[in-house]
């Protein structure tokens, strides 16, 4: 595995000169580098991927001394990331993610389900995987959002996946993780946003369904757009006929997401987000 | 080519039965059939192709004879459509159909161009179709309607086809050609509905961007989807990059919807269609 | 569910009318029809399904009895078709297949795994699947089919899915499953037909890779295709990366062509398939 | 619009750190970099653009002193491409890039068009554009292709496109356009090389059809790749019904391989390409 750099900051002339200049003379296994400078904000992106040890606290240092000010500078480890996962019934999704998880096709480990429902219970026991049951029967949205929290605190993910969690976040629940929960909503957005996307897109008549995995901030369905896919529908298919075909794109979509936020591809600037191959 | 039967009636049993029962007895060279109900409204719809002449009146009499009530029976001669093109400054889909039309790609003539500039009277002129100028200069929305409305008139289309006119039309004037107006909109309906679709695209960050033609009603962006399509972008494209991407995408769906139109394979049902292959 | 009526003849005038003629004296719920003329081979499709009760053997002789010389017709009762899946190492397909058939997203139940390898043993009985290890080491080629065919003569299975069964099969031993047998294919055939088709297509410098899923014949990679999808790749992907992006295709490639199947909306005419809505 | 650099070379550490340290100690106003290596042959690939003059043989002089030996340095300036088409009787290729050129949709400049057949003179007349008919009948493959490219030589032009030019090239008049001639082939390679590849597709069956771009070779279909994209068919789609389907994703394709051309934005590596963003 290899060692991830992020560097963001405001764009000047000779940063990627410098910034190679520093892996050069630490002669830095890198391979692959990445930049982009966003032209509406004038404000640069790099990511360098390196195999090997290096003191990562000195390469730290030295990056922050010829970058400008402001600059932010993540070192990712090659560590694999702790992953927690909220459901409510519906299993594609999780099912998903537990075969990828078991067989270790993405590069994370689940530490737990956390369901708002037990529905989901007796999969995650298949694959031995604690799941934990916080229902929301006769709480408010803040104290069901509490126990939640919790929970997850106690568990110190490095990233939270919503896999159909059906529950509207409060914008200050939202708040404790941003850049670091992925949500899989069932359309593609901006269209459809809210509840019953499917209903909502089998009565507009599309002729295209599609699903949107995002981060997600204090504006329900409104985060940085990751990965977003479609499939063709027509006028034989029923609003659950929509749905069961959608979410073979809300699974794919959502894993491919993961997957880059996984691989430390992906920065967050403003509401977007910026991917690199 | 081929003579088309379309009806669309309430659903009762026996009704395929009854209506081939006609075209056999009449010994009609049957090319293609397809029958479909709308279980929400329990609505029945069949569209029948065959070549070869035939009493069209006696036809149509015989087959309201063995429907329910308020059956409505469409049948179309296999006459080339006459259509009238509008469109403002961008090419890219009047060309696209100029092209196709010369090369009879698609079964229709262009009578002629209406545009409220006179930006693409020289492309026309080069394919020698007529354009008429109908500037919107000093005239409130209803004036100049009206003389397009008119210059419409005049000619007696089958269908028009409005391809990137970008004026706002009063419900009224939709109102004059329901069913037989098609719009490409240059977003991915319902998303981006209104004004500067890819400007709006840029912001919100999507990763892929898409086209819908539709008919047009009252109801700006709001008619029954024939076709759309999609293409993916990503943090690389600005929004003129994004608009030039997605024109592409705007002719190919405007010309595969005019195509299904065209060959009368589609019906319009409450705010839906559906289409036979 | 539904009752299903496939029939399959030499097409002349007045088939749909007679065919709907006995299903409307019946009164038979008929819940959709679709029909099909090959104009190549001036042959004759329909599908036909009815909820509710029927005589089956009587409907089965009136129909005969207004079709032509040598029609097949096929009537497929409402029951849940009972599958064997052939695997050897590869989890993806096979992990995707257990969680739809756990949670009921196909119609259809899983009687056994049978794999040349036991690496997928562990994952079918996390899902209390029996799993047949038949290795092949120090087998010819026909030994080891014997004891494959065997078993899955001992399960009476309604079909075979090869969910990436990387075994060559003998011709004798696909003549058993005519029309009986999927397999998924990983390209894009007829695109890298044979093995390593990631390789192949790493070394041809594709921009897209795909998968295809396709009735068994006896001629390898050749049989009626039932479904294809693809994938975008680009030059920073290695072969292995390619196959990995692949999986994800050839997995819901694979559950589309099981659905259709399972539903009997599928004709194979010569080598091609003829799938309805 | 911009200088584009380009550079291929062995890689070695430190290569970016190098280069642009020259374009930082230039002051030169970059406005995208791109690297790539490819780790299978260990070979480094530069693309950096930038607007504003410098004096380009400096630069690249100062360039090749850091470089490994045997690098590879393309100095693109801010030119319009020229180029000349080659036809033979199909129209919706050639018509689409008359459209794109007359409104300056891609940054080129079409010198003249050459054909085998004169069926398209009419078209290019409509545009202003030269028509040169070198027929071919009685001639010796050699002796066509002798006049064709004695035609081309006269022009020279940066860029030969084959849009839907129907005679096979013998490897001597290919060799003489290495990296400089795009061809469409209406398939997606390398399913279906050589003639007739959609009659091929509906005797396979297959339910998706392509189009692929490619930089033309000594072995016909089977140079290096620059763009493919594909578009559903079904078993209702005759030969012919294909044929007219994939012409829209042809003409597509090739204007979509050609922009990447036009914009240096590609390396030829071996038998494969290296496309930036």
């Amino acid at each position: 595995m290899e060692t991830v750099i992020k560097i963001a900051c405001q764009d000047e002339k000779g940063l990627v000169h410098k910034i190679t200049g520093i892996l050069f003379q630490k002669l830095l296994n890198v391979t692959r580098t990445n930049e982009f400078v966003d032209e509406l904000t004038d404000h640069f992106f790099m990511r360098v991927s390196f195999t090997g040890t290096c003191d990562l606290a000195a390469l730290r240092h030295e990056l922050f001394a010829v970058l400008p000010a402001n600059a932010t500078v993540e070192i990712v480890p090659p560590v694999t990331k702790r992953v927690v996962i909220l459901v409510t019934k519906e299993h594609h999704c999780l099912g998903d993610l537990l075969i990828r998880s078991q067989f270790q096709d993405l590069p994370f480990e689940i530490l737990a389900v956390i369901g708002n429902h037990d529905t989901l219970k007796p999969l995650c026991a298949q694959f031995q995987i604690p799941f934990h049951f916080v229902p929301a029967d006769g709480l408010s949205r803040e104290a069901h959002e509490a126990q939640v929290h919790q929970l997850i605190q106690s568990m110190r993910p490095d990233l939270i996946v919503l896999a159909k969690y059906m529950r509207i976040l409060t914008p200050d629940f939202a708040a404790n993780y941003l850049g670091k929960m992925i949500n899989i909503h069932h359309s593609f957005l901006p269209a459809f946003v809210g509840a019953k996307p499917y209903q909502q897109a089998f009565d507009r008549g599309v002729k295209i369904i599609g699903a949107t995995a995002h981060f997600v901030t204090d504006d329900l369905d409104e985060g940085p757009i990751i990965c977003q896919d479609v499939t063709p529908v027509n006028h034989t298919y029923s609003a659950k006929e929509m749905a069961r075909s959608g979410k073979d794109v809300e699974k794919i979509v959502l894993a491919n997401a993961l997957k880059i936020v996984l691989e430390d591809r992906i920065f967050i600037h403003q509401n977007k987000t910026i991917i690199f191959d």
